[in-house]
């Protein structure tokens, strides 16, 4: 029982210290562990079939809009990351150095990289001749290294795990409406398979990736009002193409530049799930991306017939979703609690009586709800509760979300719904560098985007300045 | 037609220049490209779906066995590294070191992993306690590093992509048995996916792995009648867990140190494809691992009925093969020999009369045979031939290898085989390493394996000082 009691109080309370309730879940979810290599995770079982399940859906909708996956190398020559001025700028502070190969010293050093624009640009060079070999629309699914110096599992971290897609088209529209698209694929996959509602829209020239000419974002407000960037993409223009010299031959016999993007999804979306719908008992999975969705637990399973039942049922329900079942010899209360704690979508409670009486207990980890179903029909009840709860967690989702969206019209406004009211904050902007620089100097708040579907004029003025306002913006704290 | 022509000529003759055949092959079927990164690959869209397919397929036998995957640091701290004697032996002058973060110095320099018995034994350490926590049997897919001299596409390469599985056990049987387990999973996988013949064995303690007690292969036989060990397998014993402190109360109440294992199989592999099938046209796929199985080839586009009839051709065979279909404005020359180079198993050739009469012709990649068939029964067709040929290439492949071994009783033998008759050389060994050692210096001639399933004693003397012999040993040159 000493082992029970603790499995239960692993968790600290969300309302009592929410970064402390993130660290006890993704480490008593079994979804991490600390390592001897600072700053860097292991992934462990349950964290990394995630993942995969991550990896599996999102390559799914890559690969129906045309992309392919290669792979580059993981070291990026420093003559090679210098070629594009903002980039290097971006990026040369937090990268890991190589500067030893084997026992000799290397004529150039070579940096581990933090992300991949410049190595396919030197690759798209060679590859690109004519409009002929035009759009390349490549990804690669790999590892990448920022050498950050706090870090949080999943959300920031010093070496990640992600995506990062790089493609070359022959006009500026082509580039445009890939950027738009991919954007449109990651808040797609956000809401149908992760439950997470998003805000897409533009970041600021402040915010924008090193190198882009604009970038675009999916925005997710986690429970304690934060807010999370899980996805970004980005259009370049034909900068790098003129930096790294990448050059086609067109219909109409002109040597014309390549206009490029990038857009990348990592293992932060982890971080999304766990703080948008986990609770204090740890972990809560949507359905679609749970690596086990039903856990069955018989109960008493020395009694007759338990086990025999258990096994048939984990059998039916396996022909409908991702089951498993315990048969570990711990007791029914220890099994349901690991169970929550994984945050495993459904529970299925199975004791002598509901043998004997041909039924069985559903018991979802969002709701708690409880219902008896029949043996006979438990597979295809579960199919529909499963279905059932992927919808309902993001209507919750979305739910808290709308309910902590606040306008501010001045700094007096904004202050206070900083301070008092922690959600999304919609303000006007002059488009000055400045009042942003300010918003988050004095209160901490960063501009997370101009929304493509919110355009509502809220005030004449700009929330900070008092000048003529040009754009609503969704401001907020964030991770 | 100039560009026609160069397509052909792009390849040299296997019989004139092997290893540049080789290259040749590697790059026009548009698998790799070189970079500006010394010594590593672009994986290009053709070599990256061979790698996905072999990924889903060694991945889903893996996960048959109980195999967990996780993922763990690339980077590895010197002292962590240095932990295992002959392991750090092994490794250090091969390994590539990061010794600056952002713009700091470390204060310990981390190695790019060129493997991570060290990192997962770092990890086991915590995560084992108990019997209860045992068997760990985890696998990452991940690339590692090593700083190679001499570099060929696929086969040595600094950077690599590969799986390292990683297991901790209990007893030393169980151990034992998950080494060998694993190995014939290799073998398996090898023989039935990529139609390859694999010899199994043993390494002789100059060529196991640095830090196991034994380790296992896979060996295999190319074109040129050279070896190519094609995944390992190593059981540690307990010399990691006692170097690293991995330590679990066993049910007797004692405290005893864990036996680990760990195999590995790398996109090495692919260069086993290429050498064992190819030939003076290009790459030459096992349909069961091929990325495009069909591919389906209009002649004369414009002419009425023909895209109509192709189009639906290509899907019906999308019901049984992963099809495609040449709509390019290239000649239908052109367009053969491009599916040739890439390798793809059938090619479904039809014109203006086949498509007026109702067929097609199948033409397949290995043997060239062509027949035709009706467009009613073409999927069905295609579907038995895609499954003949891989059968096909199998036994010819093993007829080949077969057909490639030879028997040596002393030196001389030994030298006018590895003279003049490439291929594996039976010869008796007394189990000296300074006999292998003069082998290997004097006629760059490696033990292989001690073969598993070849038991015969040819000699009752050693081939190389004529001393008592042993146990019957595979020699060869390798790559």
């Amino acid at each position: 029982m000493a082992k029970e009691k603790k499995l239960v109080e692993q968790i600290t309370s969300m309302e009592v210290d929410f970064a402390k309730w993130y660290t006890d879940v993704v480490k008593n979810a079994g979804l991490i562990d600390y390592t001897s290599v600072k700053g860097c995770m292991v992934i462990k079982p349950a964290g990394y079939a995630l993942w995969e399940n991550i990896q599996k859906e999102l390559d799914r909708r890559f690969k129906e809009t045309g992309v392919e996956n290669v792979y580059l190398p993981m070291f990026i020559p420093e003559s090679l990351l210098q070629k594009e001025k903002d980039h290097v700028e971006g990026f040369a502070p937090e990268v890991a150095w190589v500067t030893h190969g084997g026992l000799q010293p290397l004529q150039e050093r070579l940096c581990v990289r933090p992300t991949s624009e410049t190595l396919f640009c030197d690759f798209y060079k060679n590859e690109i001749q004519s409009y002929r070999d035009l759009p390349k629309v490549y990804n690669q699914w790999c590892s990448v290294v920022r050498w950050e110096k706090e870090t949080r599992p999943f959300l920031r971290s010093r070496e990640f795990l992600w995506q990062e897609g790089h493609t070359a088209h022959a006009t500026e529209e082509e580039a445009e409406e890939r950027t738009v698209q991919m954007l449109n694929v990651y808040a797609d996959f956000c809401e149908e398979e992760l439950a997470i509602p998003v805000i897409r829209g533009k970041k600021t020239d402040k915010e924008k990736f090193a190198g882009a000419n604009s970038t675009y974002t999916i925005e997710a407000l986690m429970h304690d009002g934060k807010a999370l960037q899980s996805g970004t993409s980005h259009n370049f223009g034909d900068g790098f193409a003129q930096a790294f010299g990448i050059q086609f031959l067109d219909r109409d016999n002109q040597l014309k530049y390549v206009h490029q993007t990038s857009w990348g999804v990592s293992t932060r979306i982890i971080g999304a799930i766990i703080m948008v719908h986990g609770d204090d008992s740890g972990l809560v999975l949507p359905p679609r991306i749970a690596p086990v969705q039903v856990m069955v637990v018989p109960i008493r399973q020395d009694a007759e017939g338990v086990m025999e039942a258990a096994e048939k049922l984990t059998a039916s329900i396996s022909a409908v979703a991702r089951a498993g079942i315990d048969r570990t010899d711990k007791s029914p209360g220890y099994k349901f609690a690991e169970a929550e704690i994984r945050g495993i979508p459904l529970r299925v409670e199975i004791g002598p009586k509901d043998a004997e009486q041909g039924k069985c207990v559903l018991v979802r980890r969002d709701t708690r709800e409880k219902r008896e179903v029949s043996l006979e029909t438990a597979a295809a009840e579960v199919e529909k509760e499963l279905q059932k709860m992927q919808a309902e967690m993001f209507e919750r989702a979305k739910k808290h979300r709308d309910s902590h969206i606040f306008d501010a019209h001045n700094m007096d406004e904004l202050k206070d719904i900083a301070e008092n009211h922690p959600g999304f904050i919609r303000g006007m902007w002059c488009g000055e560098t400045a009042c942003e620089e300010k918003i988050k100097e004095e209160l901490a708040v960063t501009s997370r985007c101009e929304p493509f579907h919110d355009k509502e004029q809220i005030a004449q003025t700009c929330v900070c300045c008092g000048k003529p306002a040009k754009k609503l913006i969704y401001w907020g704290k964030a991770y």
